[in-house]
């Protein structure tokens, strides 16, 4: 009944998908999600960075440390 | 007569149930446990963030890194 | 001589008993004691969440994660 | 010569006697060192808990997490 | 079809390219990415270091320590 | 050739003779080292306090937790 | 082709060369490196402590401790 036991299977579900990534510093990040690991280490393609919401710049493909991040959200 | 001996226990018995996530920034998630891991990653589905008390967003499915979470309330 | 010669026998012992717990960003939650691990994860039941010496809330259950607690004392 | 080579070894010499502990956040706990742990989780009895030099509240036994000390030194 | 599935692949085919590291203080580096490792440790080549958006200092090579690292992106 | 290859080499050699510790948080110690470990948990005897140049208080023994360290440097 | 293709190997070459070491406290030392280990723990000799661009103090030797580092660069 519940295929996603576990909160890795949530990001493996996102996989190609576009997530938003909130950071520690209060950046977030917003593309499609390529790859991650059990750190929590995390590949984006076609990157926005925003900042108060706002588009700072656009980042081809981005890694994103895991210690930085806070929460991942599908979009 | 203990049935809940450890605090993972917890976190078990609240699946599928609202709970109230707050943050190390302040921030506060509300939503159903999905899932969770021993370094307290956790995922809520129908997820909303509140911030001062307020909803600021309403968020499908939320993943929130365990390094970040200060507490884990049962609505 | 010295029953309690490890800190985790003195969480042991408040098994069940009202305690307080300090967090790193300036609340306390006072509860009865019903689990705790190696991490010094902690779950409180009957809890109350503290703030410059006020209740701030009641809380049914609360599951506090370690590495944000300074202290936990025995009422 | 030198009977105590490693850290832990003046912790343990330090058994039941009082030891001043300061912790990150600028308060001080002064008590009876009952127990410590190799991660310096320290259980103290008949603790003050002292802030900016004055006595601010007594409290029985208190344990303290290892990762919010920074010094431990005996009275 | 996903011939970089995790995060480190990422890293390991900008190598010898031009990436923006920025870090939690907020600096950013730019400069050739030469060597990283688990910890996401990173050794640029013809490093630049900026801050603001302008360029404070060209250094040759620079060690950068994982965990103070937030993103690193190719050019 | 280099006889102090690794840096604990360097505490090693350092034991019995008048070190300064600094940490995080601004404080120095300065006293004789009696004990480290592969944590950089340090006991200092004929320790004294210093802050913004001046002695604080002097300490008989104190030990220092590792990671509230930033350098230790030989007198 | 590339010899130097871990983080270390760069450390590795750098040694008993003078290097600048930048901390998350906005110090910086600047001296010969003559020891580093994986958690990037650092023995610099000669050492002089910069900071805003100044030079405040000389050490002798001083080991700095690899949590506190954010750069290494060969001067």
């Amino acid at each position: 009944m519940d295929e996603q036991s576990r909160p890795l299977d949530t990001l493996n579900a996102a996989r190609n998908k576009t997530v938003m990534v909130d950071l520690k510093n209060g950046l977030r990040f917003v593309g499609k999600l390529k790859a991650f690991d059990i750190h929590i280490n995390v590949v984006l393609h076609e990157a926005e960075e925003h900042k108060d919401g706002e588009v700072k710049r656009k980042l081809g493909t981005v890694f994103i440390r895991g210690d930085t991040i806070t929460i991942i959200s599908p979009a």
